[in-house]
């Protein structure tokens, strides 16, 4: 296993680290992504994906959790780095005991049969991120992300996500209507008000959810293209609730109706 | 309406609103807090909160929104700043149109009779305020934040929240013992793993909800004192939810017996 020792801001490979670390575009057009600590790698590894190279801080020999990772994720690539560098790599307050770059799987086209989770321009990482964790929790296999949505594989989302990238088939950049036209499933969008509950409708055959970004809710290609509107009952003073809370209790509304039905 | 304007970061209300920013103890020991941007200060003063400082930026009269608050607002200061004070005092990308003082509602005690959402020793102040903003949209009257936990009125639970705070009776530093020790109704502890889910219960009474950090999950006092037990069933390759969204599919879930039920 050759380790290289990293020192400068200038070398290519802490520029790659870095220009990924930004996410969006440079993610997206490079194919590659950033994972930030052993948590997500594993769970990456786990799912089947080959880690590109791994970056390492000065004492990770000593950090058992870390060894036993980079043994299993047999890297072409180590480098080792100050732990000045490392902190400059992340916005975590304390930063990760190890980054890693993987290739994004390539989806091109989608959703397939079966559940899937629809992202309308949804902008906020952290909720993208919270909205793919409860999906993959509830069973959703899929995910869509719109064109003017976040980029899917940001390092913000990956975390937030908490390892739900690697159990969903995601695609992005895509078309609502092109996506969606050979979907065989029902077709939900959530807004924030004039639906029926979601306790109102049959949910145990497959769902595509729309979720819209909290400021502009779904646009209107998205409400026309649905063949249900989903509004959650809320309390007078309510305006709205937010988004990723909004689905996470939608997908666990599908799971209670296939339970009880069951 | 006397204004005043400020230019001095050396000025002693500029020194208070800054260390309202900062949010925690500060806020908590003077009992203010700082409130960012209209909404928060609408839904604050509609709750029939008063506001005692005003601080807007040298546009402000020539923004609709913001004067008619000013004059509903009938704050007894007035001060205007430069734009580079004003975004000192704020994390947001663009700076809030204006900053409001005003005095923590003071709950010593609790919770009273009806639902209510117990937050032991959540730190993320996201999380805080979303879980905040879903109890409010789900008729869920009051929160308790136990000792540990995030600081209920600091900037960014506030700015979560959505202005859910002033839609809840909130009670801070509580012992979590001692506050339940005469709670009439299900005390209702949520789990990883372990528990039923939520639709297997009962929700159409009074439930006192327990949720915990993402990390540590619930302190073992928790679930002690708790009836019942509740773990949202998950797929297989899931370890976890955000406290926040499986917060939003319980409290949903009451929603959803009470009006089957009614």
């Amino acid at each position: 296993m050759r380790v290289r020792h990293l020192s400068s801001r200038e070398n290519p490979v802490y520029k790659r680290l870095r220009s990924l670390r930004e996410g969006g575009r440079s993610g997206r057009e490079s194919g590659l992504m950033l994972l930030e600590g052993p948590h997500l790698l594993s769970a990456a590894l786990a799912a089947g994906q080959r880690a590109e190279l791994l970056a390492l801080r000065k004492t990770w020999e000593s950090d058992e959790e870390i060894r036993s990772l980079v043994a299993m994720a047999d890297a072409p690539e180590l480098v080792v780095m100050d732990d000045s560098l490392f902190r400059d790599l992340s916005d975590l307050v304390s930063p990760p005991r190890l980054l890693a770059i993987l290739g994004i799987p390539e989806r091109r086209q989608g959703p397939e049969a079966g559940n899937c989770v629809v992202l309308c321009g949804i902008q906020d990482p952290g909720n993208a991120g919270t909205i793919l964790r409860s999906a993959a929790a509830a069973g959703i296999g899929q995910a869509v992300f719109t064109k003017g949505s976040v980029a899917a594989w940001s390092p913000r989302v990956l975390r937030a996500g908490q390892g739900a990238h690697f159990a969903l088939r995601i695609v992005e950049t895509a078309d609502l209507a092109a996506s969606l036209s050979g979907y065989a499933g029902r077709i939900v969008a959530t807004v924030a008000r004039g639906g029926r509950p979601p306790w109102a409708i049959d949910l145990t055959g497959p769902v595509a959810w729309l979720f819209g970004s909290e400021g502009a809710g779904l646009p209107d290609e998205a409400t026309r293209l649905a063949d249900t509107l989903v509004t959650l009952p809320m309390a007078a003073a309510s305006e709205s609730l937010n988004v990723a809370a909004a689905a996470a209790v939608c997908f666990f509304e599908a799971v209670r109706q296939t339970e009880v039905s069951t």
